[in-house]
């Protein structure tokens, strides 16, 4: 008998489902999981797929983390954030309140043990995770009126996500839960009168300076999100090892791409959303002030408590004192010296 | 007989030469060629094989891009305004002075065609290149005496690469040549008097606090210059797809590796600096404005005279405003904010 040659079996035919917590609206953010799927199949001449799947398709958006935690995908692509409510730390992975701008995350989920820490957690979910993306810093949303100090935020009804809402909530903020699509026709009839998307690429396909034209700057509760690639992690640790290493090369291949891609796409949209109408305006200093103060009795609170949620925050804020000490040098002379000579018609 | 298996064929053996432009003492920088050979490699399982050199091994460090074109490596990795002598088109690939920071360098390499019409203009030296890292903005260096305006520029003997001092030489600066060894007896016998190198990470290895303590920035010329990895074009298409597309991705995921890496790096290193006598500075208003009206007089003969820069520099200015506008809104009042707070020592 003539054995197999060695290298048949090198390149195994796998495939995997992987369940996306973005609609294909959002197509960036939909987009990546195909991207990643490409870049694994072609790298390995088509052995190893992975199948992307829109939320709803096997499991809804918000149990893309269970779905792979219990096996029934192998694979998501879904936001740390989004799972707050199971544990605080999960958002760490992603983003909270006032927390690292896009490239400051990057930093410390790459180099700044960041990562390691959130698979650490994640262990007990039976979940591996690699950066999977970022939006960079996103949009305040869209407002029926505008908001002139923080007295306005009293009894808003603000359609805004998880954690956000919860330091909302202090000042007064009623948080709605709302799917994408009634999202119009709530503000449109006043049954809400704020809600928050992502950044104006995306927000402008939801038309909403029709009926809430104060579009507010910045959503300060998402300075710079991170999107992961979730992993079951038993599936993940089966996979031959050139597996295992393309298919983290190939995540981090993405993680640049989608916000490279969203930095090309929000410049002329906002402009656009301007010319449709849109009132673009800065939050008013009490309310950025407020929220921070808001957001960091809550985490004062999770420090006392959490432990997981303590040694991940504890190694945030010490790199976010540093990162933006730092940024007040040259990153930021140099953007603010471009941004006079925009504004003087120079560029 | 018996036929070949065919998987055999699919994951050929190949073994690659890169020559780096940048010295092993410039780790992130150096390191960069390391990683995408280990990508590389682990995901072929050992058959696909890129051996980094240093500079002197092969080729000096600003011959590599001759090296590639020639076929006397397959590879190299090096920056494009390294060239900017054979056509300041080069240049664009990476960076020009008061160009776009990295995130928007990012996205225009990556989506805006900027790689494309990189790619079509190295057509001519046989290359075809990704892009292969990026340092964000850097320092504008290190100077024995205080620049209180741009009079003090005059006859100043500074040590600053090719395009920054084809600039610089129009408001009367001595550019000068001088290898990075060489740097610090020259400033403490007084032989030049500034010298620009990269960030604090990598400068705080120079030690030149001790003989030239003004510490400026930002290095406009350098606004968010991305590195290349460069390969001889011949080399590249003979490649089998899966290897084209695996280097492909392994490039991308080395671009966003390498800026992450400075992120996490310099923002301790610059305390440290300080905290070893630096002093650091911003450049003088009147520094920035005439440095900025110098380049755009370059840019204004150059549009006229090479239609390769034309064309990308065209690209690159519609899209640097639309960015410095963009900016102004969302990121700029996050990073504003942010840097209050850490003022404040409330981070």
């Amino acid at each position: 008998t003539l054995a197999a040659p060695a290298l048949a079996q090198s390149s195994p035919k796998i495939n995997w489902r992987m369940t996306s917590s973005f609609p294909p609206s959002l197509d960036n953010l939909f987009g990546a999981a195909g991207d990643l799927a490409t870049m694994v199949s072609e790298a390995s001449e088509g052995n190893f797929v992975i199948q992307p799947f829109a939320p709803g398709e096997i499991v809804p958006a918000l149990q893309a983390a269970d779905a792979v935690s219990d096996g029934t995908v192998e694979a998501a692509h879904s936001v740390g954030y989004y799972y707050w409510g199971k544990d605080p730390a999960w958002a760490l992975g992603s983003t909270v309140p006032f927390s690292l701008s896009a490239r400051a995350q990057n930093a410390w989920l790459y180099h700044g043990g960041g990562n390691e820490m959130f698979n650490e957690f994640l262990d007990q979910y039976n979940i591996h995770a690699f950066p999977g993306g970022n939006t960079g810093v996103q949009m305040g949303g869209w407002y029926r009126k505008e908001i002139k100090s923080v007295e306005d935020l009293k009894g808003l009804k603000f359609r805004v996500g998880g954690f956000a809402g919860k330091v909302l909530e202090k000042l007064g903020v009623v948080p709605q839960q709302l799917a994408g699509g009634d999202v119009y026709p709530a503000l449109e009839k006043g049954t809400i009168d704020a809600a928050e998307f992502v950044g104006p690429y995306d927000d402008q396909k939801l038309g909403l300076a029709q009926v809430a034209p104060y579009y507010y700057y910045p959503g300060w509760w998402e300075g710079g999100p991170a999107v992961h690639f979730m992993f079951n992690k038993e599936k993940f640790e089966s996979l031959p090892p050139q597996y295992q290493s393309l298919l983290k090369t190939a995540c981090q291949a993405v993680n640049g791409n989608m916000l490279h891609e969203y930095d090309w796409l929000n410049p002329p949209a906002l402009k656009e959303v301007v010319a449709g109408g849109a009132k673009l305006m800065p939050f008013p200093e009490d309310v950025m002030q407020a929220s921070f103060d808001a957001a960091n009795e809550i985490y004062a609170e999770l420090d006392e408590t959490n432990p997981h949620w303590q040694k991940m925050w504890a190694s945030i804020k010490s790199f976010r004192n540093d990162w933006y000490l730092y940024n007040q040098t040259a990153e930021y002379t140099y953007d603010t010296f471009m941004m006079i000579q925009q504004r003087a018609g120079k560029l």
